[in-house]
């Protein structure tokens, strides 16, 4: 079959994909865009998601090298994130994202959230 | 506490993610891009995805005006499917995505799949 346009494997948005293409981890990056580097401050950004799923998320990228991780406290030692060079880079296809979303996807008038 | 940044609500990139932001609806979506229009094609391309999580996405993407159906073919009843202008606008992030994925992700040297 030469039905197959693009492998996963040989496509680089699908391999950017397997990389970040999660809802929860393109908001992880947009926080650590906007200078977020604290896990609490992180965790109070993104409402809904779990510590603990933010903690494997963090670890991940940190993994592939689009996060690094440092300490701004020794007692009690107290971590920070910060993208990477490979991690800001993401920002273009986020400004993507928002200029489309402040054109196409309203947001809800009126909602009950202040 | 207004420790939280950015609302999931009020922020367009979350509410972008809301409408397009799982692994598939993207992969979709990129092959509408390149042209693909008929089910069978789509299904092919995307090694992976179930038809019935393909048919799910793609009513989605129609019903959010992403995406729209028309027919090639009457007897038998043949869709086809295709990006409205809505649609085509996400065409600057899938190229960041695309651009991003050149320079970071490498693909896998030597797999197993042709």
């Amino acid at each position: 079959m030469n039905r197959t346009y693009h492998s996963q494997q040989t496509c680089p948005i699908a391999r950017t994909l397997d990389l970040i293409g999660d809802r929860w981890t393109l908001l992880v990056l947009r926080d650590l865009g906007r200078g977020l580097t604290r896990f609490q401050d992180l965790i109070d950004s993104l409402r809904g998601m779990s510590p603990n799923l933010l903690s494997e998320r963090l670890k991940s990228l940190e993994a592939c090298g689009i996060v690094e991780r440092g300490f701004y406290s020794d007692h009690p030692p107290r971590a920070e994130y910060r993208l990477t060079e490979k991690g800001r880079d993401l920002e273009p296809a986020l400004e993507a994202l928002r200029v489309w979303g402040k054109r196409y996807a309203q947001s809800a008038a009126g909602g009950s959230e202040p």
